[in-house]
């Protein structure tokens, strides 16, 4: 897949159904399928998700929530920034620069990115621009925080 | 390993060199042996982390990391609770009851204690005696919180 697309994930049935098929699955998940069952939120509002297609099947995925200024204890100047999570290919489609690809079009919304580098991925991490904070006991609390900075964003420490 | 003891792990060398083996390992790790070399830290300090030994070798661990009361947005009435991280049994040494080994020697420290169900975990918890909190987008950012609740102690929520 050299172009992969990446696109904006709707809340609906199928997308909640196509959930499943990731290891990365719990409460966030079954909350917003519990408030589409109970109406509190429409058929097909936004999602902090964003994803890649292969044959109408979703096959890689990224959590991006935008989180305001008023919480931000990485960047300075303190700015609303995307915390990243989930970010997941299905194993019968790695190593194909999805994963690459999603975290790409994150850094191109221009806003700085904050993710937690899980199960020894610094490298991957490192390889798409992040850089790892200086680790703070009670900031981080046990999270290995990388950090993406734009143009003119420093870390705050 | 019908009684497994569970002991609190100093840091030291050793340690250090021992938690290379576990799959999480970063910034947290990193930073105390960084602390170690440069003496900010002494030899066989206390550490967050407990673990299990078979033949001198660690083959499991946990973290527990004490949370201030005045942090907690978990619990009522609020108070200090342990914050439960890297829960990790070596893969030839899992189904031996570790991991719950581990968990029960947290639970008799007598303070709340509030974890992150990753990857499909839950039944795990649920077993051990945690609930799943009701989930809240800005404070649970992606986290799927599970908590255990001693006697006289509530769910904020």
């Amino acid at each position: 897949m050299p172009h992969p697309k990446v696109e904006p994930l709707r809340i609906n049935y199928k997308t909640l159904e196509e959930f499943q098929k990731f290891s990365e699955y719990g409460l966030p998940e079954l909350s917003m399928l519990e408030d589409l069952q109970s109406n509190i939120i429409e058929n097909n509002s936004n999602s902090p998700f964003y994803g890649i297609y292969q044959d109408d099947q979703l096959i890689a995925r990224i959590s991006l929530y935008r989180v305001d200024a008023k919480y931000d204890v990485y960047f300075s100047p303190a700015q609303d920034y995307y915390e990243c999570w989930k970010l997941e290919v299905l194993p019968q489609y790695r190593n194909q620069g999805l994963g690459s690809a999603l975290v790409s079009y994150a850094k191109k919304l221009g806003l700085p990115i904050k993710t937690n580098a899980r199960r020894r991925s610094d490298p991957f991490w490192r390889q798409m621009g992040f850089q790892p904070v200086r680790y703070n006991p009670v900031r981080d609390r046990g999270e290995s925080p990388y950090v993406w900075l734009p143009p003119g964003v420093q870390l705050k420490d």
